[in-house]
């Protein structure tokens, strides 16, 4: 089978070899070298409703050498391209700290760690790929569970193949499980959970096996590790991703982000699952199942009323059910199904709302 | 070998029974029912020179049915001990915010989850038992990673082994893993390290073959499940267990926890680990490895300040580092080391570190 980190390894050093192709060239032709990107700015994020997320639009930006107030940016990248070159070339995993420290070993400036972040950030745009291809990766970490089976392509570990299933509590979600081959699986979906606690209930209750699935806890915010994984899961495996969350106005933007990303990482396509159904807790589920409730404070209320003026709450049951939490001005946690017995969530919530998800 | 699920079960249904008794006892006698504990208040909570921890002195409270103001806390407590010795013997998991919520299927009233969760503490006081052995566990995930054999005690995997080497990215720790059963390993150590990045270093640079040890990521402060963890590997397995935090008080202050726990669990035993080591980054690091900094804010030093008045603090590496802290005002992240490159953590400061521990 395809090696996918021998193939993103090779695109990846293929992008950094045109770009330093590009800077001789400025060279050798007697022009000031630069690096040229879509621009990042507010006025270039639009919504593109064909893919369902933030992109970016037509204007570029650049960081010249020929340009004293875009030198240090220019110098900045160029040393991170090299970096970025040997990292991939060594197959070290980094993170945006150790980038940021190790550009000191070099005496290349960097005021705080912001500016390395961002500049970082640049590299992704000009290159159009993500951070993880040139081996940076996310400190957080979340948790997977279910029959998947994977083949680890990182250095020590190749070749090496492993079920997930037989780890009750979880497999952490890093960098070799997001660059390992996904070889086989009898799941049928995938079901990701905002909370550990719901997470090991889930596993205990073998979601997995009744309903055929692999269950990913997100830990809150998913990690982009995770959400790396959720999009080659739905897209090389063909599963459905259905996303529970709290019911709440930030649990409804969790989902959200895991579909469709966030404005900030516009310039990238790797961190979005446009297919992924948030099933729920809705604000209409809160009235239907009688649910212990929590009044929301000013600042849920103001949260919901910013998300309306988002393109992606514009219609469906992202804004029915923004709509519903302004109404109702309640909120409900996923444990406050244990209301109703513990095993109440995975017994009767549960089932009809992975049914309608086929419907959404 | 000894199931240590069955015997925490059997002993946590026992103190329960005797619970149960006490109250049949005292309605048979004609006495107002009343739960007796040693007293949780500030006054009664002593640092313990001989067990390196707070403990509770002398004093003792109690719930009593005869006492209005006590009556509340006297019924939440006798439904919790009635909700706790089911969730024992379904083996069913819960969390804070399940018991919370499940309170609510029996019409007994918190006000909130805060009110709740002091009655569980309570019913850790009561039965001088940590709130897992009735099946109440944290939230938070903390990974492991190394040779070690376990075997699964829940419902569904009993019985069944694993080795935690084969998953680079780490094992979650959960309720399956702090109640297995440990049955071998090679290594002869473990080291806790405070982040993600790092945890993953390690294991890309095979810190656990080349110093036979067992890597453990607690993400910042250890959650409860990783410290009980910590703990069984040390008294269970005779492994010594050094820490590793960014080189600041609050990474200081994450080693001490998981040394000699907090005040406010001055009632447990499980969750300590008093021969733990801190081994680094210490203020004196940052001077004798010329490691970049970033200056100590004024919640920083108060807070050395504070730490300074712990009688845990007052003598040993505990204040010296202290001191030497307030002294240089600026602090390191683990990641500085990357300034040397990314493997100098493993390769240089690590070795000199682990030989230095067997003398602290």
């Amino acid at each position: 089978m395809a090696n996918r980190r021998k193939e993103r390894q090779k695109g990846a050093l293929g992008s950094l070899k045109k770009q330093g192709e590009s800077v001789y060239g400025d060279l050798a032709a007697g022009r000031f070298p630069r690096f040229v990107m879509p621009s990042r700015s507010v006025n270039n994020i639009v919504y593109d409703r064909k893919t369902r997320q933030y992109v970016l639009g037509s204007s570029s930006s650049q960081r010249s050498s020929g340009n004293s107030s875009q030198l240090r940016s220019f110098t900045q990248l160029m040393w991170l391209a090299f970096f970025a070159n040997r990292l991939t070339k060594e197959k070290k995993s980094s993170t945006l700290r150790d980038v940021y420290y190790s550009s000191q070993a070099f005496a290349v400036e960097f005021d705080d760690q912001a500016e390395s972040d961002n500049i970082i950030v640049d590299l992704e745009a000009v290159t159009s790929r993500p951070r993880e291809d040139f081996q940076i990766f996310p400190e957080e970490r979340s948790t997977i569970f279910g029959d998947l089976d994977v083949e680890y392509t990182i250095p020590g570990y190749e070749g090496k193949r492993m079920n997930l299933a037989n780890h009750p509590d979880g497999y952490s979600i890093g960098p070799s499980l997001t660059t390992a081959d996904l070889v086989g699986t009898s799941a049928e979906m995938v079901i990701a959970i905002e909370k550990g606690g719901l997470f090991t209930r889930f596993v205990e209750e073998q979601v997995d096996k009744k309903f055929k699935s692999i269950i990913v806890n997100t830990g809150g915010q998913a990690p982009r590790s995770t959400r790396t994984l959720l999009k080659r899961l739905h897209e090389e495996m063909g599963l459905p991703v259905v996303v529970l969350t709290d019911g709440d106005v930030y649990g409804e933007h969790i989902a959200m982000v895991i579909k469709s990303g966030s404005a900030n990482a516009a310039h990238l396509r790797e961190l979005t699952v446009p297919d992924a159904k948030w099933v729920g807790v809705w604000a209409t589920d809160i009235e239907k199942y009688d649910l212990p409730t929590i009044p929301m404070t000013e600042a849920d209320i103001k949260r919901c009323h910013d998300l309306k003026k988002d393109p992606r709450y514009e219609s469906g049951i992202w804004r029915k059910e923004l709509d519903v939490f302004l109404r109702i001005k309640k909120k409900a946690e996923l444990e406050a199904f244990s209301k109703y017995g513990l095993t109440n969530i995975t017994d009767k919530y549960l089932p009809p709302k992975l049914e309608l998800a086929k419907s959404l």
